[in-house]
């Protein structure tokens, strides 16, 4: 189709369910409304919807393909993906597992909902993941507690258990963003470094109504059971609210590389402090200054302090489709989806723009709004073939809100030059993030 | 250690927090007072809470296992279980595909939460796994519509999407509880026919609005791309009402079989209606009467009538741990934790009992709590060490509950023997079910 054609198409939209600028439309006027979705959609009886069945002889529906005819694969006791989703799959920073970290990103682009199934939820690794055997990992609470204890799996599976959905951001997830000039990468490489799961395990609280609290205790310090025995501070006040021993993930034990058999959840704060392969929690006056918390996760701000035990993972959102490398293949109905969370709590509302944030209109967000997890929204969108820049806005149930990238920029500093793929420098990214689609249909990240 | 040792600590156990017979104690009570539940679980001082620790000098926490001396494996780009949960799979009726139906069963006594993981949602199939194409793949939507429409999954994925989180169960699932003795299996066994997850796609409403109604449509048919091309027929209001077709699974694409590239959801309704591999569906004034619907989901009835367009899966629940297979090591504190749901709305109460039906303490339901989605339920329980009869009783939004077993087969009638383990005979169980816990610690399938 050519452009002038698409252009002629404009004039078949209405102005009436119109929200914001650039074709924004809204989502209860569409959905009462069969006739103007059915002009949208250009939709033809028994054609195809957009315009993509080149060949309605073989593709009639109800021509008998292969599969149609013989007797499928046998169940298998654990299933996999289709052969035919073989690239939804997690990107690998250091696939060959070179000494220094492994980051493993999640394909938002590729998968919908609000849950991250397990075998796609991002990781970030120091030691690769280790084999741990259950039966002989151990869990020590000592310090400043009244009687220091020893805890087994299974030791841990008899206590009362919690559950919930929350979502865990490495605190460099985003970190492209501050480059100077958009790094021109897909969804997947500038925030594929944050997940959301339902977990299950046991409240640290309970842990620590066995073992008693010495007064004097104020934080307390996480360490993991594999080779880097990474160690991070956490105020002992999270550990009273709703820090857990998480057992699940989403339903089955953790996988090997998030923690398996048990890591420290903290929801709502910084990935790297969710210590995997939990194996000491010790209570301690004063946090232990590690080398994570003194150097990889202090970057210096502009005006020269440290950025330091900024733990909280700030409101935050992104579009994931339509996103870099989801080609727009024609002009019509199209919908705009993406995901919003806050470390602070739930989701109060996240608002949508299609011309680079001149007019906003507020998307629909999928029930339930979960604090501190992964929130689905949703916008109707009539691309008519021109120019647009996406962007979605999220603010959180305390009131914060998103800042866009430059106000962000004045108070949290920028790279000076365009890192490498790949490469995080800096911390804590939550500005908006922009799409920009050209006449073509090609999405690109922009600054807008 | 022997019964008398395990009679004389019976002695120990405060009736402070009792809420029911035989050792229900108060959730609340419990999480507030340590002293209690320190006693409850005889922890001592750097020793094993649950006295499995045998060997002190080695299970020192923080000696150095080798996994934490060396680095672990390169991080996978699709993540799978640990090797040491190996035997947490799917259960498999028919192992080499043979002709004829395959079942894989969720093994609901090693899973915890409320999500069940892709990789273990429980299969009735009757034709295998199709190795379906979704770029070739078509729906069609016509029959007594205005006009027929054909869908591609591309074409799908523009339009308005929902997410929700819903169970599926197979009418047959607790089947082996007609038998008139309880036959001696574990909870996959006698319920892994039910899984949930969270599924997103676009609501078949919306379809119908593009394609219009003939007003003398009363049901529609829908019918599988595979080779059984099984076909059922669903009552038009549940089109209107919730009915997707849904294109995801915990976030990603469907498993292949579980319906890749596109199934019915149909959330509430017997598992067979949920079609997988959808490629039909068709508007009509009556149902058609398939296979399916008039013999192997119409069971007679102890009055002589079919039990047929019986379509709802109603309320249920059983516990999953403790459970067969799952053998108490000593007496002490446990959780008894398990599922709940209904195909007719919200959870709205479960009620435990540790007595067989004696007396009854109502549960923890983890938040949130969602529309025909399972619910986890949580009781803590101190085990004396005696003979110990555990049951759930759910309660949904609308006031059905859960019946006796002998209440419900008064109604519905049981087999004249114990069929085999894994051969459904009947359809649609959903009264209490039984575990009996001997003094030994092991927990059987029993009728109380």
């Amino acid at each position: 189709m050519s452009i002038s054609d698409r252009r002629r198409r404009r004039t078949k939209a209405s102005p009436v369910e119109a929200v914001a600028g650039n074709g924004l439309l809204d989502r209860r006027a569409l959905l009462g409304r069969g006739v103007i979705l059915a002009g949208a959609m250009s939709a033809a009886p028994l054609g195809s919807l957009t315009g993509a069945a080149a060949e309605p002889q073989a593709d009639t529906p109800l021509a008998d393909a292969p599969w149609s005819l013989e007797p499928g694969a046998t169940i298998e006791p654990y299933e996999r993906p289709s052969r035919f989703e073989k690239n939804v799959v997690r990107t690998l920073n250091n696939p060959n597992g070179q000494p220094g970290a492994q980051g493993a990103r999640t394909p938002h682009h590729l998968v919908n909902g609000a849950i991250t199934p397990n075998g796609l939820h991002f990781v970030v690794s120091h030691g690769g993941a280790p084999d741990i055997d259950p039966d002989k990992h151990r869990l020590v609470v000592h310090g400043l507690v009244k009687r220091p204890l020893v805890f087994t799996f299974d030791a841990l599976a008899r206590y009362p258990m919690t559950t919930r959905v929350t979502f865990l951001e490495c605190g460099g997830n985003g970190g492209p963003l501050f480059s100077p000039q958009p790094l021109q990468a897909n969804l997947q490489a500038l925030h594929g470094l944050a997940s959301c799961a339902e977990w299950t395990g046991v409240k640290l609280s309970t842990l620590l109504e066995e073992t008693g609290i010495d007064p004097k205790a104020k934080w307390f310090i996480a360490e993991g059971a594999d080779a880097p025995h990474l160690a991070r501070s956490v105020p002992l006040k999270k550990a009273l609210d709703d820090a857990m021993i998480a057992l699940y993930q989403n339903g089955e034990r953790l996988m090997p590389a998030n923690g398996y058999p048990m890591r420290l959840l903290l929801p709502g704060y910084e990935g790297n402090m969710n210590i995997k392969y939990l194996r000491r929690i010790k209570l301690v006056e004063g946090p232990a200054m590690s080398f994570w918390e003194a150097k990889t996760y202090a970057p210096i701000l502009p005006n020269g302090k440290a950025y330091q035990f900024y733990l909280l993972q700030e409101v935050k959102s992104f579009i994931t489709q339509p996103s870099p490398g989801l080609t727009l293949k024609e002009p019509g109905l199209y919908e705009i989806s993406g995901i919003a969370y806050s470390g602070t709590g739930r989701i109060a509302k996240v608002t949508v723009s299609a011309d680079g944030g001149q007019s906003w209109a507020e998307a629909a967000l999928a029930e339930p709004v979960l604090s501190k997890a992964f929130t689905r929204f949703r916008m109707p969108w009539r691309w008519d073939g021109g120019a647009a820049i996406l962007q979605s806005r999220a603010w959180d149930e305390a009131g914060n809100v998103q800042p866009t990238r430059a106000q962000f920029v004045a108070q949290r500093g920028e790279l000076k030059s365009v890192p490498p793929v790949g490469v995080v420098l800096n911390q804590h990214f939550n500005a908006i993030t922009s799409w920009g689609v050209d006449s073509t249909g090609e999405v690109k990240h922009v600054y807008a």
